[in-house]
């Protein structure tokens, strides 16, 4: 039975290269959804090249109808899901992060969360079922029988969430909807933990400093030497993913697998 | 010159209790702000005790431009402020927090966000220049004259706010919106102490858990000894803020002065 990975945000930058690497197992099948097909040429190109195995689905984050919809298509289809990405993710509806109190508006805030925190929300209300039917293809076996896995849940955070390391400042929308997204998960992993059966590992995941087009404004302040590209990232994060196991749930994991206080 | 209070959500429960302590110092002046003060009777019967130093003032803090307006009156009249305390919020427009993800719903978090996270950070943004010119007669005064504070901002947390130390799960949307207003909180603590002049001390404060229309559903599962009169928690929570120094902002401080974890 093929492993069955959703990818929420594959347009580009880090999604996109979560469906790269995750095609390279070719007992993958990968759902990669986004706002707009018709626009992510990258995204096309890689689906020539897996037709078999690579499912374009369109759908906003934001709009709960269309995660509930993608989701029955999901389930109608593949019955199961051991592995969802949240990927979706802004700075600012500007494009740049505040980086003071007047750069703050009402509609900013409200725009940043929908996408970054309350969509990968909703990604875990619909689709959780069937992570609770996964076959735990993704992360570590256990042998202890009751602490067995059958899906994995990432949501995709970043350091910057971290409300105890924030000494910088700046960026409001993006830093709270990574906090918020961070209880999200927390959240996710004591609910989804419950279940006697089909037991869903939940972490949030730090990808690094990655050359990407949400922070590539800000690139000149970040040493060569920690500025990834896509590839390296998620290689990073996959090692990670690879090696989860319950007792990891509800954890705020760097690419590097260290962990990241709240 | 008398001291500047402004209490924003201050028709009942713990906002309404603020006003109350605060009229009792004679050189206070309170600016009380409520979405309906046409509808909070206990708000208009403190009026009428003290016309001469309370201000009620129409203001739906989910709304900017009413923030907007409302900082502007409140500079014509009274020039600077000393303390500002975001009180209002909402467990979820329910009036229920979500027991699951089967509870969670896009509106649901969207509403909840705004008025106990979004609203409080706009607070700040029309505010701070007021608090900057304060006198700083709340807080501990330093001796060390770069150390000086001139305002106090105080957003009401929670302690389910802290990611840290959730164990039970659940209310999915009150938790999220506490833990981005302590990241909001953590960010205001670190732009308004880059002020040469004028710096202002941040903080979340967690008041306990208090008798209040808010937390009344759940009252059954608290034992009556942790279970606070509006009263009691906010003169716990005035002799924090009596205590407060620069060195304080940017935490999160329960109602016994104890600091809680993010």
């Amino acid at each position: 039975m093929p492993s069955i990975a959703v990818v929420q945000g594959a347009s580009r930058g880090i999604g996109l290269q979560f469906c790269r690497t995750l095609l390279q197992r070719t007992e993958v099948n990968v759902i990669a959804t986004c706002r707009c097909p018709d626009q992510a040429l990258d995204l096309n190109c890689l689906y020539k090249e897996h037709k078999e195995r690579l499912n374009v689905m369109k759908m906003d984050v934001t709009q709960e109808d269309a995660i509930k919809e993608t989701a029955e298509m999901v389930e109608q289809q593949f019955k199961k899901v051991d592995l969802l990405i949240n990927c979706a993710a802004m700075l600012h509806p500007s494009g740049r992060g505040e980086t003071s109190l007047r750069d703050v508006s009402f509609e900013g805030v409200q725009a940043t969360l929908a996408t970054n925190t309350i969509g990968p929300l909703l990604m875990a209300k619909y689709f959780s079922p069937m992570l609770s039917k996964g076959s735990g293809s993704f992360g570590l076996h256990s042998s202890n029988k009751k602490e067995t896995h059958s899906g994995i849940l990432v949501n995709m955070s970043a350091r910057v969430g971290s409300i105890s390391d924030n000494g910088l400042g700046g960026w409001y929308s993006y830093r709270m909807s990574k906090s918020a997204l961070n209880m999200a998960t927390r959240n996710l992993s004591i609910e989804l933990r419950r279940r006697s059966k089909g037991k869903v590992i939940c972490i949030a995941l730090h990808p690094g400093t990655v050359n990407t087009d949400l922070s590539r404004p800000y690139h000149r302040n970040v040493p060569k030497e920690k500025l990834f590209s896509t590839l390296h990232s998620v290689e990073c994060m996959m090692a990670v993913i690879s090696k989860l196991t319950l007792m990891d749930s509800g954890k705020y994991f760097a690419f590097d697998g260290t962990k990241i206080p709240f």
